[in-house]
């Protein structure tokens, strides 16, 4: 197999794409200044370099020269430490702090398991968010968010985590939480599903 | 204008309906055996006779002879005369009804007051609203639930109808109620807008 | 059942058209002017009878008062009677008469023959298009154009008139052509599927 | 900028991918086993240098070692050398090989000449397409066949050869054709435009 299939394969795994796709990254990366390509080919290879999971709510972020091995959010100060929302994976975060209405801090799981998925998945990070909340039961933690997409793998994921944490939590005075319920921006009532009209009546208020 | 075209103009006003489809119609009813083209017809010009509005919800029902000018959820004496659910349009009340959570009465505004639109819409019964209120206040009505769609031209007729029973319900007790909003069914938190992740975080529970 | 419903089970075997939009449909009926409505009625129940379908051709007309039984194209003097095309339904009429580029006349065979259905589809008038070829072959007709759906349905019923015309045309000196096939306008070569590509390199010119 | 901010950059520059696929793209990179990272910066920081442009068509192919500066096409004894297309780009070749139907060389031009883009394209390969076809001309050449997507791009792309050919071809006995056009795969004469209904019909057979 050619450099070029080899490639054109390896653009294939990226999420999202597919073969005719996968192609034209390629053909685009053989129009690009040599500056360019060569700079992309960096950018690549050094990104776990300088990319670093962050030890607390294991995130990405990138390692600005320093030492730090948290990243920004879970050394600022001004977040409020009595909150945890875990969430499934990076981009999540993105768009909560889009919203700029959550001030606590976050863990990320690594991915959601999947309903119908038998075997553990493996790059959940179950055991580091049991080690993470036990550590901080003692301290300032009082509620957990659990923060997952609502559909079946969401839905499996929190019962998951419920589950994990059922000797830690319970008599902790923490409370567990689960983001609201009901019709989101746009919907209308004539085409709501029977469990989001079920929600949102009794989220009424 | 030939009666072909005729017909075809008055489907091109039916909801959803473009030239083409309106076209299709028509030959639709030409492939017809005469009895069903004539049966259509016959319903078409009945209907206005055999459906009426129920004077207390103002939705369409079918008056099967008798003499009711109520429609089966306003007589039925196990419905709950305590909530008032005030909807856009008679289709929103068949989907509340198909989740089976809700229990109460019904008002239909009969559509919804754009927010561009600065006339007034003289379809909206506004005042029928207003003395159904205005009469149940004094009986049982205990809660008043606006439901309408979570979009502009929603907000804005919940400000209508907050204005328009201004007078009535601040001293009366009735409580002015909303639909929940945050996520609805298959909602991802990465692809979410800001507002319902508000909401979802401010409804979390 | 009642009224409403009978209705709106009728608009449901409209083409194109589900459960929701019938129900709109009949929503909409009610909110029309009492006259509207009626005139409605009116043109569905008189439709088959201000109507009819042309002797030569089979399209649907509008008999605007007169005693013609043939529709304009076939009763125009300037309409080229050596070519004959022949398409499923009137809408393929109206689409080829929009282009401005076809001046011989028509038959609609009144659909296509499906290729997987084993039973004989009794509305498609083979008989009637025998006839008609039979009677034109003995004078000016040099010409047949097959105008099916690029698609196994439509392939099946090129093949069906085949069979059909087999012992008129071959010996007729009349000649059976097809729509040319080829790039369609917006076409773009990456994205041509390889029976097109194949068309339209051996029809390139 | 970080690292991470400016690969995101990089990637949203890729065709068809907007800031939040970019975005899923780096974190795909970061899930990586280290070695498929590597390995798939390797890949495009060597891209250009393994892959080169062929010397008659332009196309780019993989120089796995050897000296040749001719792609397997260019090179195939088998290919009928009286036949050029020239075509936009690389991926056009694709879709035409995967058809099987062409046997003759190709040309890449390198891309499209908008219609509404008075500057010159100095991507466009006019030059060389002019000395291919002048030095071809002596020798065995007797078709060029233009093969660009039917939109108005691709109809003035085809005006710009033609003039840039306007003083070798005419006179030299090779013939300057184009792809046919006609109903794609999947046509309804229903919803064809009128101008492929005009080319379906010229080009009927």
């Amino acid at each position: 197999m050619s450099n070029l299939d080899k490639l054109i394969r390896l653009f294939e795994q990226f999420p999202g794409i597919g073969a005719r796709q996968a192609r034209r990254f390629a053909f685009h990366i053989l129009t690009l200044p040599e500056s360019d390509s060569r700079e992309l080919a960096d950018l690549i290879g050094n990104l776990q370099g300088s990319v670093i999971e962050c030890t607390s709510c294991r995130r990405f972020f990138s390692r600005q020269g320093g030492t730090t091995t948290e990243c920004g959010i879970c050394s600022d100060g001004e977040r409020d430490r009595t909150k945890l929302m875990v969430v499934a994976q990076d981009n999540d975060i993105t768009a909560i702090e889009r919203s700029g209405v959550y001030d606590g801090l976050y863990f990320v799981l690594g991915g959601t398991l999947p309903l119908l998925d038998k075997k553990e998945n493996h790059r959940l990070r179950g055991n580091g968010l049991r080690h993470i909340v036990e550590e901080r039961v003692a301290n300032e933690l009082s509620e957990i968010i659990l923060a997952f997409a609502v559909n079946p793998d969401g839905e499996n994921t929190s019962r998951f985590v419920e589950k994990l944490l059922a000797e830690t939590v319970p008599d902790s005075g923490v409370k567990l939480s689960y983001l609201g319920r009901g019709l989101s921006t746009g919907s209308e009532l004539e085409y709501a599903d029977p469990d989001t009209i079920k929600n949102a009546l009794s989220n009424r208020g």
